[in-house]
């Protein structure tokens, strides 16, 4: 299962697959799984994550076989491909739709397939929580410029901005070995993220982020997650919007891809057993960037899976 | 109820209203309401419609207290105010939220309110009938590259595709007394609008609209209206897309806003009784200008109710 | 004086004059000078105009040396040159920017230059007026959604919707020989235009416009402007806003490019004095449209003054 | 080989191969075939076709099962799939690409396939006439600004403005059984397009287009085409630049798509023997625009060519 | 005096008033009043912030009742409407129109409201000051690339390059008490600032203030202001063009907006007066980048002055 | 040959030369030639760098007469013109344009001009190096994402990832007096630069980069280069993205603006003798942000060229 030569084929040319990885229909074989979840039925302001999977496959044929800076070369280290789209059967009602999206990664657990995943809004987390914390609860790095573990909003439970507390009360997410990462922005509700503090969760504000310096980002981040099966989801907005203005809740003020690429890299060596990059909203990134970014950073989620797959192989 | 003067106050100035109409939070003694609708859980394709009253207020600033044309001056005809927007409390699941419309919708007609609508997607149209055509079916020119009598669609009855079939269905629109015109596109399921053709509706597809030329649509959506209460909607997906970039559905090919302009003049004398411009999806225009057009739109249909009042009032 | 020629040197080549013309430090010799305008201070909506002279120098170098339909070669049978900009002085006040205009104009004049003009907004036909016309009254062909001849607008007499109104009381244009094509828009004031009827000007509106037919419309013109010398403005907001976006006050529903291109080469033979065009607002005008629009205009417009030099000199 | 269910399936998902067809790496059995041709080193001025077949792939999924207007279902009527794309193996050398390009299609003739294909410069229509015309000359409908019947240009006989000069002295093209439609624009060489005219091409410049009407060009195409295999090539710089901005040559005053679809649906009943949709630029097309414009008459002319399998199939 | 409740209306809804606050026109109770100023005529390059008010008020729509990192809850703390526009009567005149706002301060300051502005261009707060420190000279925290200590320019001394020469001029604003930050870019008159440094304004460049880190800006521009009345005017083109590229005159190589978020967060505490974001200009925000950036700053300041009258309050 | 005076004529006025230097066509006098290379025949992916120059040319206007940070006012240091482009004759190749352009260096290089260019793709610094170097190798500071010393690719050994290698080779680049900046992003061959390693060029990864911190990468560009002739090549993609998204190799995670200045202006002093911005393309970048950042780039390059003609004069 290797990707497209982009020294025979320009990266311009061909078919786009996440990462120009082979296309799965049987998925024999597969032990990373490159999956769109294009849905975003669970946002509260804009709209456009659904078109995030196919924004992504087209920036992400800009990725290449290794990784400069660690060396690492995925394709070589573990069978990876794209399993096409996560589809909900429901798309005009969100809570129906988590259900759908639960059935599909319940088969991706079944068939021991790491998910690495592009959505979609936030709310795709939690069915994919349900596929590969279904045995035990896990840990998470999370990157995010909300906490999302906010309660039920407009008849709804399973929105965009509540994912993590679901999956805490359904035993998918141990928030003491949760870490929420570029926290910052107004609250309508000053209290709305109270559910990360009280449940254990380290929060670290942009503010204390900005003091603390990347070294300290890391250490701490390992120290949380420790040596468990953790899982790394990146909201782009947790990015500051220069580099994300594609998204549909952006906040001023955030993590720049500079800082963003040092930690996930200072993050090597942890339990990644699944990743995902979330809320990348097409219509709303008239460069591009937001796209060239998201995938850039689910290349270094690969990235970090592929060394776990390896790792575990042993 | 006067405009803002664009003579003392120049257009790019001021808090944007649809038309620079007052704000009515008392809605005594309105005859006509501008109502945005920001809903777009009906979509099939790309959303963004829940942008459209924003857009099509900011953009509506340019229109002006007089129709060069049919000199017609709409504030000077009826008491017109911006009602704000309806707003539905289930924005995750279309279903209820269509319910949460007609609801207002009902507070519409009962205060005697003429609603010229701006959506939102075409799904808003059906609570709308259900306030306006209560008591008794109406007749509608519909604009629209799609006849939107379509069937269920992913568990859900009441989405972009369908509200003329429902509002047949409800006893809400009269289909003898409607036309359809600019319809064209690839199709699915190539008897999709069989319901159209089956229940009388005057079908007007875009390779016959050439052939008759402007004239002869005129008088044929005269003939089919007739001097009952009629309805105008316009999807602005019945353009095309040149025109109209911004839109969830876009089909090559449409009518162009010279004629649309000359087809809503030549309605004139119709008796009027509410409207809507839909389907402005701002994040897919990043020009401005179809919210520009749609605003355009919009007040000519202002003007064709407004002449109603009038000629009601004797 | 020959354009930089295409064929050795490819069109996205080398700085940026207007259809690659020399650019003319010295103005001996000229016969046609194409000039910017970068002045927007008489606008009454958007600004940007003043950024058109660099958009339309830019766009023009798409321009070629032959006119393929007329087979018209205009730098083959006159001295065209490209003069620099007139750039006013006081551009905080639009009274006394176009004092300084007029001046500038004057010299063009004396120097015997036939002025074809890049706006800019259109309060500087005026004073390009000031100096075509300093010794009679001519006639013009005026391309535009607005007549242009209002009056004095917040405390300013010179703004660009008023230009033609003051060229008349100054003895510079001749209302009987002016005719107005493409006016159309909404109006704050319903006879804002009465001085163009009452002058007596033809004034050509978009419904009359489109039951016309070009054929109709071009013998219009002629028998209008008849032999004596014409001016030919184009306001680029008398086109649909899909071809020209990037203007400070668009309107729905106006002539096509084709149409406007048709109408131009069906004057050949009128005794062209100078031209412009104007309006053209780069930073309204993302894809570039309205730029190469009016690049495409404004070489019709210079065919057309090269045709009469040629056709004077015998 | 049925293409995705958009039923099922909603058009925003999925990975983007052209029309949801199957995507064939074996290519048994295949009637049509879809090829993108990822080439731009043949023009002459703006660069970015090379982007075009993955911008066509993405706006083609908007594209449906059914023709409305004609009723035609082209993937019941042919064995269609998505073969990928035609890359030469020599980028920087235009000369050398057009002759792996013409290896490619040798290959495609061989298999049996019709190729259906999307640019890419003009410049790669000339290695795909090498493989359907390898044995005998053909017919073709031309849709263009420009009759690319020039010469040599800077060192290469193969750039975008030639093919069909090449194609003629190849004995490839039949010129007498060759309508060129739409042609227009300024030139450096007056007389550059003499070789259509010397060789008995029927050339419709834009002023005879809009002089004739649709079904006269209708008429007139047939008439020349007659019964004779027929290739249908469309550059999309024929239409005019609104309907298709992203383009390496828009020229001012172009062919609509209502006018454009008129013709193709005209056409029915020719004997299609291929054709191809050219020089969509996606770098230029912020609106997306041009590429949803080309994937529509992309549409066409797979139904032209379904329909002629079908017909061939009896 | 509440804002509208984003947890029952979603911030895509209803008519944009900055920060969604009530629209006053009875200013009867009224403590901070949030202003837009739509002039632009005392810009030197790019215009286009007559725009900025709509600009602003509708991207302040996502700004939230409360502030995550100070925990401030401005409308709980003072009495805010959206006061409408600040409209020159004489737009055609740079000088006339600053005698127009110095009229509408004035009227402000009568009515003891503390103002926090939106732009236009920075030749605003001139007019702004003339009303607040109509009694005593006060303090500024300014944030800009350039100092706007100019002299008179193309006959106008009160462009936007001049305004606080003019304020120190006219005794209202205390050059010991002010502090400029971010000044950079080139210069045509090297010593163009050179009243700043003269009259002892305290002027950190770019240079100095990478080197200083922000707590030593913060601890600086505390130092500078003291204990008095303080305004704090915030020019967009400060920050990097990357945060704020829709600007009349941006300079490469400013401030990031976690760095100006910090210092105006660190200002808390200091006696607020007033303050203003000038120089958003949305025709060059093609991503409305600029307006969240500068919606985001005008919130933090409109926190630093509702902190400011509560604590006048006691 | 001094610049168009900013203060008499505004910069959006004039014809767009680079910095509006003079253009001279005799080149007698000139010290420091500004030069545009449009050519991108060597990129690996996007094209639109042969529209740098252009960009370039248009957002120079912006620049000014002194340096505020460093009070240089190169124009009083040295005589600087804008000589028009370096135009290959044989674009269509390769190979052959690399040729063209050395000639045309060559010809600068015997008239005493010291070139400081705007590409165009890398590939054209080869070229110039000929021209600079004939004599000497020289050294470098070199900022990019890329080493650039790649080797043949698709058949051409001259396209953009590989200039530095052939300039090594041809004994034009001295490697060990060659440093490079910000080199990041994937690779297909992870050894791709080993020729950077194994010919002794100091290679400053983003990673080292971020831990050195400014003053030491400025520390250690100036031990590198130290007293001998020096060119300054600076691609566009070495800075993030944000900066430069126009370009055709972006890589996420990059140098900041901030900080390419510091190191530009912390050069001051080296022998500096020549220098270029490349890889801005046009097309990308929608908001004109990176031809407004490679200006700014381009004007500090042409200060250090400036500051050295100075110093050599003595």
């Amino acid at each position: 299962m290797t990707p497209t030569d982009a020294i025979l084929q320009p990266r311009y040319t061909g078919i786009a697959s996440f990462m120009r990885a082979p296309i799965a229909t049987d998925w024999t074989g597969v032990e990373i799984g490159l999956i769109g979840v294009p849905f975003d039925g669970g946002v509260t302001n804009r709209t456009g994550a659904r078109h995030g999977p196919r924004g992504l496959r087209e920036a992400s044929t800009l990725m290449r076989a290794g990784n400069q800076m660690t060396r690492t070369m995925p394709f070589q280290l573990a069978r990876i491909a794209d399993l096409g789209d996560a589809i909900p059967d429901h798309p005009y009602d969100c809570t129906a739709s988590i259900e759908d999206l639960t059935r599909y990664f319940h088969r991706v657990q079944d068939a021991g397939i790491i998910p690495v995943s592009a959505g979609g809004d936030h709310s795709v987390t939690l069915p994919i929580f349900r596929g590969i914390a279904r045995d035990r609860p896990v840990g998470m790095v999370h990157f995010d410029a909300h906490c999302d573990t906010g309660d039920q909003y407009h008849g709804c439970k399973f929105h965009h901005g509540a994912p993590f507390r679901r999956a805490v009360e359904e035993g998918l997410l141990d928030p003491k070995r949760t870490i929420q990462i570029g926290i910052r922005g107004g609250l309508n509700d000053i209290d709305l993220w109270k559910f990360s503090f009280d449940s254990g969760m380290r929060v670290i504000m942009m503010d204390e982020f900005t003091r603390m310096g990347i070294d300290a980002v890391i250490a701490e981040a390992r120290r949380v997650v420790g040596d468990g099966p953790t899982y790394v989801s990146f909201d782009v907005d947790g990015l500051d919007p220069v580099y994300a203005p594609g998204t549909g809740t952006p906040e001023v003020g955030g993590i720049t891809t500079v800082e963003a690429l040092a930690i996930l890299r200072g993050l090597r060596g942890i339990d990644c057993i699944g990743g995902d990059v979330v809320e990348v909203a097409p219509p709303w990134d008239p460069s591009g960037m937001t796209a060239l970014t998201g995938a850039t950073i689910l290349y270094e989620i690969l990235c970090l899976a592929a060394e776990s797959v390896a790792r575990r192989r042993g």
